[in-house]
C-alpha cells in the first residue's frame, strides 16, 4: 500500500494537529486499557486501590502529596483511599523520622502480599493487550512515552 | 552488583515488565496531561463538558453508546452530562431517522461555536507539553499510539 513516493498527507499537517491528534490517541489508548484492565480487577481489589497499592510497591513510602500528583487524585479522594486502606490493613501511615510533620504512606506485609499476587496477573494482561505491537515498537513506545513522562514531571518540579 | 559483560538490564527485562512500564509511562503521562489542560480549561467549560464538544466536533452524531465507550464514562454519567449541555443549549439530542428507537446525539451551533473557540488554545497547551520530543518523535509516537489504539478497538467490537 506504500506505492507514495513519499510526504503522505500527515507530513503537511501543522504541528498542532499532530499533537491534538497524538494527545487523543494516547487518551483513547489510556481509556480503553483501563476500562479493560479494571473490568479484570473487579472482585479482587478496587482499582484506585490497585493502583495505591501498586504504586507503593513501586515506590514505598511516598507522601501524600507524590502520591496525589502521580495517581492524579485529589488530596482528599487519596485520604479517604488511605484511610480505607488502613481500616483494611494493606496501608499505614508512619511520621516522616527527618520531619515529624510529614506522614509517609507505606505498605504492610499484608497489602504488599496482596498486590504481589495481583500484580503477574495485571502483567499478563497489560502484555496482551500490547501484544499486536512487535517487541521494537513496544520498545520505541516504551521510550517515547518514558521521554514524554519525565519532561511533564520536569515541569511540574521546582 | 553485577558486572554482567552483555545485556543492559533492559534487554532481558521479560516481556511482561516492558509492558507494565510502558503502561506506568502511558498512564503517568496521560495523568499529567490532564491535570494540565484541565488547569488550563477551567472557567471556560469543564473538562468533562469540553471532551463530550471536543468528541462531537471529531464526529458529530454519535450514540451514547458510541460516547460512553470512547469517553470512559458509565452510561449513567454520560446522560447527565449530556442533559446538563442539553439545558445550556451545546448539544441536543435527536432520534436516528433509520432507527427511532436509537438517539443521536449532535452539536448545536452554539456548542460547535463553544469548541471551536476553545480548540487552538487547547491545540497550543498540547503542543506545548508535547514540546520536548522532537518532530520525528512527535510522529513516531502519534503513530504508535494510533496502531495501539486501533487496536484496542478492535478488541471491542464484534
Amino acid at each position: 500500500m506504500r506505492a507514495t513516493a513519499r510526504a503522505p498527507a500527515r507530513d503537511v499537517e501543522s504541528v498542532a494537529s499532530v499533537g491534538v491528534s497524538l494527545w487523543v490517541r494516547l487518551l483513547e489508548s489510556h481509556n480503553l486499557m483501563l476500562a479493560d484492565l479494571r473490568r479484570r480487577l473487579a472482585g479482587d481489589c478496587t482499582m484506585p486501590r490497585f493502583d495505591l497499592l501498586a504504586n507503593l510497591e513501586r515506590e514505598d513510602g511516598q507522601t501524600l502529596a507524590a502520591l496525589s500528583r502521580r495517581m492524579l487524585v485529589t488530596a482528599g479522594n487519596l485520604t479517604g483511599l488511605v484511610d480505607r486502606g488502613e481500616r483494611d490493613g494493606v496501608v499505614e501511615r508512619r511520621a516522616d523520622p527527618a520531619d515529624r510533620r510529614l506522614s509517609r504512606v507505606w505498605l504492610t506485609p499484608r497489602g504488599r502480599e496482596l498486590v504481589q499476587s495481583l500484580l503477574p496477573a495485571h502483567a499478563a494482561h497489560v502484555s496482551e493487550l500490547l501484544g499486536p505491537l512487535d517487541p521494537g515498537e513496544r520498545r520505541d513506545l516504551r521510550r517515547l512515552l518514558g521521554k514524554l513522562r519525565d519532561s511533564l514531571v520536569a515541569r511540574k518540579e521546582p
